[in-house]
């Protein structure tokens, strides 16, 4: 029996590591408000980015690129807001780093953001080529991991609605009962009874005194959200859009 | 007028890119309880690793490494602590990505994981060198943005104790109501009216039929956590710990 003395082969050479180093992107999950397509029902939206190179090439990914040395990772993602949507957001809060072996041929761990945005009525928020909206229910197959990044998301996004005030984010400073309500549908995909919503949201709300105009002889009251006295307890992940 | 066509300079050079390409870490704040060494009473103590290499030299700092290429990053959080510690965690979660320009003076995002363990009592848990235990709340100032990663940890975790049973990932199997009781007085730091807490604490926990056994003539019952039906709906934190 030969015994070869030899030294254990390390796992990794000075080489193999450079050529396998790990980069960092930072990617967005923007929603919006808007009314769907074919029913017309408010309903949550997000762009994506059409990729132009490999992998994945022509597939809808989302948007985010490489973090720049010269910028922290919110900055990133409101950058990355910017050039896409034109929007600055209502709404930022890091959702998760994804870092999976396997989720991309070369080694990127993404820090995704979430934001949320309040796309005005008569502007098409597209500024990017190749960004298009969709509902956010209604992706195709996307690059990478992006499917599942989009649904974590938006599972966040369900849960922080029952215990935060985020709602208003998607509203104008004043607004009615039933926009409120809408953004609630929306998000939570469900009909929601008016009365019983009523009910609840008022003991949360802060009257105006203001009606919305030009309706009908029952014009509808505007409330808003009284502004915070102290962060929600339960809201102890950082939120970036101060 | 001179004028000077030129083309706009770009923001950064192939060679400024990779001189000052952002590398990744990832660091893990590891809850365990422990009696006070002053006290004596249950606290949460965490270990840290004392520099051997600038920046901060000799400063202690969080457990952790760059992200290897072929690891992902609950498995790099669970090597540190394996390495650092000896434990197997007992509850992992990703805390958050932190990114600051100006947190280190090379451009370093850390990826930070918390985790509970249970220290055994006969084990003294220190199995790397350099490796220390600190109570929590008394840690010195520490290297980079660590104390602030700290702090974001225990907050995670008080709030965490209130809305999810992770209380008895810090217990054995089968547990007094004096011992779970303790674990909450450690983590929110004060005193809680035995009567009150066991009346609430009743509600959510399976007796076993068998008491602590060689105490007194009134051996306390001992109980456990029954297992869950269904993920907590907010506990949308990805757990990593199965």
């Amino acid at each position: 029996m030969t015994i070869h003395a030899e030294a254990p082969a390390d796992r990794v050479t000075p080489t193999a590591v450079e050529d396998e180093r790990v980069s960092l992107a930072v990617s967005t999950v923007i929603f919006a408000l808007r009314p769907h397509p074919v029913t017309g029902e408010p309903t949550i939206w997000l762009p994506l980015v059409r990729r132009i190179r490999e992998p994945h090439l022509g597939r809808w990914a989302l948007p985010g690129g490489p973090l720049r040395p010269d910028e922290d990772l919110a900055a990133s993602a409101r950058h990355t807001l910017e050039r896409t949507t034109g929007f600055a957001p209502r709404y930022l809060e890091q959702l998760y780093a994804f870092g999976r072996i396997d989720r991309s041929p070369d080694r990127v761990v993404s820090i995704v953001y979430w934001a949320l945005v309040r796309a005005e009525e008569d502007a098409h928020g597209v500024v990017g080529d190749n960004v298009e909206w969709f509902v956010a229910d209604e992706v195709p197959a996307l690059a990478f991991d992006h499917n599942e990044i989009i649904e974590y998301a938006l599972t966040r996004l369900r849960a922080k609605i029952t215990y935060s005030p985020i709602a208003y984010r998607f509203l104008p400073e004043e607004f009615t009962l039933a926009q409120l309500r809408e953004v609630y549908e929306a998000v939570l995909g469900r009909r929601l009874d008016p009365a019983n919503f009523r009910r609840q949201a008022l003991r949360h709300l802060e009257p105006t005194g203001r009606c919305l105009s030009g309706r009908n002889h029952r014009p509808p009251a505007l409330y808003r959200f009284p502004a915070p006295a102290s962060p929600s307890p339960l809201t102890f992940a950082k939120e970036e859009s101060r």
